[in-house]
């Protein structure tokens, strides 16, 4: 007998009939002899509108009442799914993060997960019982509702497979697995039969939004394997699991890309200690998130250039918040460009692999690609090009790095 | 300082723009130098809407599983409603039924509040914070989550009256208080002043929908005041009181009706000890709800008939029901009448005024509206007449009784 966690995502459970379809996969792994403990989200939709109506209220609505509100949604999802269950003729009941307890931290809408009692649920599904563990919600030691922060069921699953020590923990959401590259803009996308957690860091940080970036952070360090697969279809999806168990791998496991991107040059500014400070302090202080960061020296080595990218949606902000600190930061003068995208390789292969870095700028030189913008990291090459010529990137890197 | 619970129904939090007027209103009671507790009501459509979810699921949804789904609505209701009022500048915070908590037997769907813990919230109030409950909800010793049944929030507001021991119980509705008739069918409806909680029961029982028979009765047993109010306008609403309470009353208090009844009467029965037990079990173990009751004996002593009223709706398995016990009841025939209604004049008044029960009659008959039937308690009179003179018997009995 093994004793696993499977966790459905909001499009999962979307609609009363794909309720009834989780509660039928459910039925399925049960009667395989396993021990089952499920983690749900909340439906499809239903955050939105939470938040949505919080909103209506007040921009800065409490944080902690946030959480008893957003806490509803995944309240709702959970007793609907044990219905459904019990509908099958299984035994199963709900149970919400409180009444457990997933014990965490009081910093609302964002909580971490301290402790989860584990002796209750063992004794229902001991005695042949399905387990419905309501995701993304807490309770704190002050006794109030606490949320994990926006797709923080995927981090309830992981915290429940580590705390339950279960044999595996299986996603099950709307897409067949991770993929070589967005499907909308390559149709040569492939599944990935097996990944890294460090790709699926940079993959999922990169827009491959299948799993959010804490959850497998904290599978990565808790050794925990996470097994990501479809509601809809019987195929095998994908393993996220550690780079050592991965043999006969790839150079290049994914092409990520994401759009709408700005650049900004602050050029000829004093090369000296705390020069970066002075321009990030104020930007990050109001919670504007650099992405990349490229500085260089200047050829007389006395001035340099700082280039950074953000959201597009940022740069009028930034932009003014340079100008405001111009005195503080003291540079000769400031350069935009939007309209950018920035596409990356990412594959913990590359390491041991020269010539990746060749072969990437190689093939969009090829492709009369122009980069902007180039930044690194162990096992990812991304660049900055023009919005326009993603696709155009994306399908000649996907081609390049034999993931067709 | 006084100490007020003020509860909020469905249509009024209705919208976030009723939810932001009802935090205007909580925000001048609480300046008005009172320690206030709020019981607030699911959001109108929420509770129809979830109920309506469940059912897409399983007709025979399970209980317990649908008292955590059915407890969400007013979770949103109180954290979006606390959130509102801390926007206005007020300390406030919602308490859900398991955080008081509000201890209540296993009886899922219909539970009974057992006792209430009071510390937290009393030193919270008197900190001159706004104490915000979730109204509907408790939690069994089991630590699962129960609700009181349908418009079960007002047992809420009249058990924490109680347990707290509040100087008043105001509950906030979308009507100005309880009226001698429906408006809809009789454009002289008068607000009433006071009422007893033995009237109001039989008028809320007889369609005046504006709080739960349960929470009168509960307030009734306890003397607690409730005064029923408008969230929309600033009148002065209707008191529920002790008779004792009530001076210079008028005979009748008001004219209560409801429509699309349907009468059996079952024709030649030996008369037996037994044989209204042997009519009315099989009928109460279908769920259908008896009305009226009337039993007369026949000329020679040895028959009876017995008449009885049902919701139109029961007829059709109603009469089959007799059917299939017609060896055991034993009796000659069974006639049957639909599209009937039944016209009330309710008034505790009336036990002390002879000549009450003529004047309703001649009043009809003044009408030419022929009664079907009559059922009278000490502080009412109910009459069966054709259903499509409803609105003729209503208007005349409400100008006769001086209710104009």
């Amino acid at each position: 007998m093994k004793r696993i966690v499977i966790k459905f995502g909001g499009t999962s459970v979307g609609s009363i009939k794909k309720i009834i379809n989780a509660a039928k996969i459910i039925k399925k792994r049960h009667e395989e002899n396993n021990e089952v403990i499920v983690v749900v989200s909340a439906m499809s939709g239903t955050t939105d509108d939470l938040i949505n109506r919080s909103r209506q209220v007040s921009d800065s609505f409490n944080k902690t009442e946030l959480d008893v509100l957003m806490s509803s949604g995944e309240q709702i999802s959970s007793s609907l799914l044990a219905g459904a269950i019990i509908e099958l003729g299984i035994k199963a009941r709900s149970w919400l993060g409180w009444q457990i307890p997933i014990l965490t931290n009081d910093n609302h809408a964002s909580s971490q997960i301290m402790q989860i009692k584990t002796d209750e649920i063992l004794n229902f599904i001991s005695q042949k019982g399905v387990a419905v563990i309501a995701g993304f919600q807490g309770v704190s030691k002050e006794n109030r509702i606490t949320t994990l922060g926006r797709g923080g069921s995927d981090l309830s699953a992981v915290a429940i497979a580590k705390f339950f020590q279960t044999d595996s923990c299986e996603i099950y959401t709307d897409v067949e697995g991770i993929l070589t590259t967005d499907p909308s803009i390559n149709k040569n996308a492939k599944k990935i039969d097996k990944i890294s957690y460090e790709e699926m860091l940079e993959m999922s940080s990169l827009g491959a939004k299948v799993m959010q970036p804490s959850a497998v952070q904290t599978a990565m360090t808790n050794n925990i394997s996470v097994h990501v697969r479809s509601t809809f279809s019987r195929k095998s999806g994908t393993k996220i699991i550690s780079e050592s168990d991965i043999d006969n791998r790839r150079v290049v496991t994914g092409i990520a890309y994401s759009k709408k991107n700005a650049k900004v040059s602050i050029v000829g500014v004093v090369d000296k200690p705390g020069v970066a400070a002075d321009v990030f302090e104020p930007i990050g202080k109001n919670n504007i998130n650099i992405d990349m960061v490229i500085q260089n020296t200047s050829l007389d080595g006395k001035k340099a250039n700082i280039t950074f990218t953000i959201k597009q949606e940022d740069l009028k902000k930034t932009l003014s918040i340079i100008e405001k600190n111009k005195k503080k930061i003291n540079y000769n003068k400031v350069t935009h460009d939007d309209k950018l995208a920035k596409v990356s390789i990412i594959g913990a292969g590359m390491i041991a692999s020269p010539g990746v870095t060749y072969k990437m700028f190689r093939c969009l030189a090829d492709e009369k690609i122009n980069i902007l913008a180039i930044s690194t990291s162990e096992i990812k090459i991304s660049v900055l090009i023009r919005e326009a010529l993603t696709q155009k990137a994306v399908k000649a890197l996907h081609k390049v790095f034999g993931l067709n």
